[in-house]
């Protein structure tokens, strides 16, 4: 059992009223629980909370009149029963897949698996299916791309990662999950926070579909597997922005950070392991 | 009061077990009611209806063994009530989006509306928000497209169909919906039948939400707006084939047919018109 | 007749031995003379001036050891004769096309002029062949884009300009290349200095070929069209980076100056005309 | 000493007064010469054959009223003193590359070497600069594609073949070239004859500029190095089409068939090897 804590801190100068989408609340998830939280905005204005779609996923409608606005969002998140296994799960037959897994086989503005399958195929046919292959995948996408930071931007898709070698975790993720689902492995995008991230920011991952269930997958070995805390999922990024607005504001400051409470030493940050979620 | 009336058949030759799922069941949709229904595969084996989404899109998934596997399906739709009018409907306000009208919304593979937002504002800001300015969507893609068969595949997106300015009735609805997400109008598109389609095929159309409702528009101008059967929804038409399938299969025959059973006269197919739904 | 004055100064700080190619110093054009020029490089290292090209491009090749460097170029430029009429060119014939014109008919890495065919059929085919559509291409691009500088990169093309509908003077002369070769209309890039660009910059213009002779034109309407001083030709901007090099480098400071020395009010900048070339 | 006979023929069928450039001339090229050719173009109208740039390639230009219209070509070319070796040849400084080799350094429409870079760098790092290093690039491409006719089109480039596996010879060359560059290696494409096509057809390879001289390769395997015959050569393959036109016209058969007049048994087609041209 251990304790992450998390804080995110969002400051906006508010031009007209603006409409504003805020995902980064934290969520139960696999071992994970939320034992405690708190946000604050302010000004307190309207402001809703609600859920989006099955998965958790909760989104914080905030009406902004000019002037300052701060978002302040703080969880304690406790982590139990963690087991770093090589986990032996197959891939699931795809008449078997259930009709709410089928969209995250499909290609996606970030993720065109539909271009991609000769690649996956050449690359992991010889594989075994399963969590050997997604580990694979995992692999190759850490030894091809080179993480640089203000590489791509946010129209970068899977593809243009392929090409040009280079990214950030959102383009890890996504060129793990349109190989994944190239080879018939349905894979979603998941953002989130994640401990011992350098330099500190939110976080992108995925999740495989395999024997029923989904597992969780990092490739690019930024931090430990059980350090993932789990804000929104989508079928990419574009699905999970921490933010989005219509109106006019300028994003002055944020900071993100994601501490283990209970780590004495830091990971050594080389796996890209994964867990079975609940 | 009229019916219509549906048929479609497909005709693989199966090498190895596949499993296919089919999206070809018409659903009800606005004023639409599907009043009679055959569906015949064969050889008979072992076979699933499901319900995909909370739209009604049904979908079959069939599991096939080497040799002949044939699909037919037989419709008889009714349609009442259908007023061809202008809607007065404006556009909803973006803080005011239902939470499952929001992926509508965002980019998607084949409709990349984040990389069209300029064009987008350049075209159509100066008309009246609302059901005006997706009619003027919809007249400018007509507009700006030549429809012509073959000049697009399966992996075209909006972006190219605008770059090379031709298309089928996919690619007209994908750069509609495109168009209209870059305006901040969620949209999505729509597979199914048509009256009067020639060469008679399945059909893509599409849907914008305007003052709390999906609202149906077709910019291709080949079939009567009340001459639209509904089959699937989804974010474009990655989502929403006819068929797909894992194994290996040719398919070997496809005919579709869409008739107005009480219709005397041919329309004219020079609307672009829309109506509210249900 | 009125004289031009251009200036242009590079600053490098070279961490290893670098070779550089520079492409600054002015070339006699139309009715344009060089009359005085004065080319500075410090430290004193191996430099080379060679023609590139059959059109008077000049480069300048430089060895460079680790430490600062600095390129300062000078030129006085005389402008006589020039007549800003509405030329009556029209197109040549293809079958009439002389070898050394064909390269520029053809696409190339930023103009793909190939995937453009039916948007500059339907744009531009009512127009009457020759100077008049060709300043119709010039007038559609110009209303077609934001000059917005910082929105596009070394690696944006035509086919990219035109879905964003935003860029800067060399995204302004790739698209109406571009959109010239579609409609058989030879065309190519220029880089150059020009008179009251505002900020002061290295700028990108284009000519295209009419009637056996060589016709330029701007469609970004920021300087007037006899302020233009030609420095390098080629089939994109590609063709004529004003710098490039092998090593290691890093560019502290670029400025660029030109200013007209006889004029005493400024141009208004609001016409795209065009100059026969000699 | 060996012979290579070549053979192409072209029949169209023109609809309006058209006029053709067709490329199919087989020049001298390394130690090849062409002893014999016959050229025979009916109905007999204007026909112009013109040097095309500073390589021999040769143009011939055609003024065609409507009716039927063949060309018909055969040359001999003899093949002496081929060494088949592994060249030591090394890569040439940037700042000693000659100013007719730079475009050849430079990206094209079809072999985008800029967006390239890291990729390359990732690959070929380790290996010998020169002609190893090219080799290595060769075999790479060899590996990385599948050849599969029909896969790619007109507009097809390099990028397009690295993401989706699998391409024609054209493709294969792109490809290498793009990634020659990337290394800072001048590269172009040539279009010619190749004995042992199967099926037989135009064929499409490159040169690399190493130590001074362009070096032949062909990433296809498809023909012994030595049983290349050169039509053209160009920045990639849209600077050399076997035959462009502009007016209205059919092409309704095209035969090409090149035959080793002195081999005895067919080459097992299996090296990547390179020769020195004169």
């Amino acid at each position: 059992m251990s304790r992450i804590s998390t804080h995110s801190e969002l400051r906006y100068t508010v031009e007209s009223p603006s409409a504003f989408f805020f995902s980064v609340v934290a969520v139960p998830f696999n071992s994970k629980k939320v034992v405690d939280e708190r946000l604050d905005i302010v000004p307190h204005g309207p402001i809703r909370r609600e859920p989006f779609g099955p998965t958790g996923h909760e989104i914080v409608r905030v009406l902004a009149e000019p002037g300052p606005l701060s978002l302040v969002y703080d969880a304690i998140v406790t982590v139990s029963a963690y087991v770093p296994e090589v986990a032996p799960a197959g891939e699931t037959n795809f008449a078997d897949l259930p009709v709410d897994v089928l969209p995250f086989l499909l290609p996606s503005r970030f993720c065109q698996s539909d271009l991609l399958s000769r690649v996956a195929a050449k690359e992991f046919d010889g594989l075994a299916p399963g969590f050997e292959r997604i580990t694979g995948v995992c692999n190759w996408v850490y030894d091809h791309l080179d993480y640089v930071p203000g590489s791509t931007g946010s129209s970068t898709t899977a593809v243009d990662v392929l090409v040009q070698g280079a990214g950030v975790c959102r383009d890890y993720a996504h060129l793990a999950i349109a190989l994944c689902r190239a080879l018939g492995v349905p894979a979603r995008y998941l953002s989130g926070y994640a401990v011992d991230l350098d330099p500190p920011d939110f976080h992108g991952f995925f999740e495989a579909y395999l024997d029923g269930e989904w597992y969780l997958f990092d490739a690019t070995r930024m931090a430990p597997i059980d350090g993932l805390v789990r804000i929104g999922v989508g079928r990419d990024a574009g699905d999970v922005p921490f933010a989005s607005f219509v109106g006019w504001a300028t994003l002055d400051e944020m900071v993100v950070s994601t501490i283990d409470l209970d780590r004495t030493e830091p990971d050594d940050g080389t796996t890209t392991a994964a867990i079975s979620t609940a």
